[in-house]
C-alpha cells in the first residue's frame, strides 16, 4: 500500500529534493509540501514551478507539524539544519534524507533528534551533472536503485513508510549498513568523480590544446566534472576514508596496466585487456536497471 | 572540388574501414571498392551489407590498380599489410590510414613503399565503443575532426586529396605533426581508455558487487572499456611512451587532488573542484564539434 504524508517538508529544494516533492505530488503520496533553504531566489523559482506549495527560510517553521521531513542539502550540512529545528520536530514525524554518504549523515544526525522522532537513511542513485531546482523533474527516480541505510535505532515502521515512498515514485529499493553503501559508492560513483575532476584539471595544466581533439571518450570521462562542487566538496569530505581507500586500490591497477604497456609483451597486455572487458560486461549486467 | 577515386581497396573492413566505403559511395567520390581481410565471415558479411563491392583475402589483388588504398586494420598490423602487397602498389597510387597513432605508423608505412606511391596518415576522430563492419554507418564521421599528419615525404597533391576526402564524408579537417598528435592524443583518447580499463578491473577485484550501485558516473567512466582489445594493444603499444608521460602527470593530478580531500580545508577543496569545473567548461567549448 503507498504511504501518505500530508504535510512533508523538503529542506534543500535543488534537484533531488525538487524531483522527490514533484514525484511525490504525482504519485499522490504527499499533501502539502512547504521547501526551505537559504535563498530566496531559489524558493521562489520552486513555489513558481510548483515544486512545492510554499515556503519559508526558517526550517523550524517548515517541520512543525510535518509527517515527513526531507533533508535534501549537502551532506555537512544536514546536522546544522537539523541542530537548527529539532525543537520544532514534534513526535511521529519521519526525517529522512538523500544524501550520497550514509555513515557520516547518520552518525550526526541521529543524535540531534528528540524522542519520538524516527531518521532512516536513503539515498536515491539518480543524480546527474545537472543541479538546481530547475532541473527537477518527477521522472527523475523511475526505475533506478535507491538505498535506503537504516540504523540501529531506527524504527521499523518508519523504515517501511521510507522505503514505500521510494517504490512509489518508481526506484527500486535495496537495504544496506551504512559502512557498506559508503565503501561501494567510494568505488562506483565518488571515484568516478575524483577522476572526472583530475582528468579536466590535468589536462588543462599540461595540453590545453588537446581538448579541441576529445572525441566522445573524454566527454564520458570528464562529464561528471560539471557537477556541483558545493555538494563534492561534502562528499569528498564525510566519505574521505573509503575514498582515499578506493583512489590507491585503483592507482596500483592503473600503475600495473601501465606497467603492461610499456613492458609486457603484446599477447600478455591483451590477456589484461580481455580480463577488463569481461568485468565491464558483468558490470554492465548487475547495473542494468531493470533486473 | 570533391575527389574521385575510381577504385578503392580498403584493407581491413571493420567499423571505420566499413564506414568510410560505405561513406565515400555515398558521396559519390568512391568508385568500385574492395574490401581486403583475414576473416572471410567479416568479408562476406560486408559485401552482404553492400559496404564493399567485392572482397580479396589477398591484399595484393585489393591495391592492384587502385587510386586510393585506405589501411584500417589496427596500428601495428598496417606496416606488415603493406609489405606484403608493396609489390602490387603501381606509381600514383595514394596510401591513408585511419589509425589512432600517426608516429608510429607514419615509421613503420612509409619506408616501405615504392618510388611514386604517396602516404598521407589520417586520423577521424569518431570511433565509438562498438567495432566491426556490423556497426559501420555512412555517417559516424559527420561533424566530427579528422587530424591529418602529412610527413616530410608526403606529396602535398596527395595531401590536398586525402583532406578533400575527408572533408567530404562531413569532417572538420585539421593538419598536425604526428608527434603532437600523439601526444594530444594520448590525453584525450588514450589516457580515458587506461582509466576506463583500469576501473573496470579494479572494481571487479576489489569490490564487484559494488557494480549493483553503479549509476551513470560509473557508466560514463567504463563506457569504453568495451572496446576491441586487438585495436587497443596496439594504440597503447605503439604510443606507449606518450601514453606513459600523460598517465603519470596524471596520477600526479589524481594524488594532489586525494591529499586536497583528505588532508586540505573545505574551502581549498572546493577552490580546487571550482577550477577543474571551468576547466571543464572551457574543454567542452573547445571540443564542440560546430565551432
Amino acid at each position: 500500500m503507498p504511504p501518505r504524508f500530508d504535510r512533508v517538508a523538503v529542506i534543500g529544494v535543488g534537484l533531488i529534493g525538487g524531483s522527490l516533492a514533484l514525484a511525490g505530488r504525482a504519485a499522490g503520496v504527499f499533501g502539502r509540501v512547504v521547501g526551505a533553504g537559504r535563498t530566496l531566489a531559489t524558493l521562489e523559482e520552486a513555489v513558481r514551478r510548483r515544486v512545492v506549495d510554499s515556503y519559508t527560510v526558517d526550517p523550524r517553521g517548515a517541520v512543525a507539524n510535518a509527517d515527513l521531513v526531507v533533508l535534501s542539502v549537502p551532506v555537512r550540512a544536514m546536522a546544522p539544519v537539523v541542530a537548527q529545528c529539532r525543537d520544532a520536530l514534534r513526535p511521529g514525524t519521519i526525517v529522512t534524507d538523500v544524501g550520497s554518504v550514509k555513515r557520516y549523515v547518520l552518525d550526526a544526525v541521529e543524535p540531534l533528534l528528540p524522542g519520538g522522532v524516527s531518521f532512516v537513511g536513503a539515498h536515491p542513485i539518480a543524480g546527474t551533472e545537472a543541479s538546481g531546482v530547475a532541473a527537477a523533474t518527477a521522472d527523475l527516480f523511475r526505475g533506478r536503485r535507491c538505498v535506503i541505510t537504516p540504523g540501529p535505532r531506527s524504527d521499523a515502521e518508519a523504515v517501511s513508510q521510507v522505503r514505500a515512498l521510494w517504490e512509489t515514485v518508481g526506484m527500486k529499493v535495496v537495504e544496506m549498513n551504512p559502512d557498506q553503501h559508503d565503501s561501494a559508492l567510494a568505488w562506483v560513483s565518488h571515484l568516478p568523480h575524483v577522476l572526472a575532476f583530475a582528468a579536466s584539471r590535468a589536462v588543462d595544466r599540461h595540453f590545453p590544446q588537446a581538448a579541441g581533439l576529445a572525441g566522445p571518450s573524454f566527454r564520458s570521462l570528464t562529464r561528471v566534472a560539471a557537477s556541483s562542487a558545493e555538494t563534492w566538496v561534502d562528499i569528498f569530505v564525510a566519505n574521505r576514508a573509503q575514498i582515499a581507500r578506493a583512489v590507491d586500490r585503483f592507482l596500483t591497477t592503473v600503475e600495473e596496466l601501465r606497467h603492461a604497456i610499456c613492458a609486457a609483451t603484446p599477447e600478455e597486455l591483451r590477456a589484461w585487456l580481455e580480463g577488463s572487458r569481461e568485468a565491464h560486461q558483468r558490470q554492465l549486467r548487475a547495473s542494468r536497471e531493470d533486473k
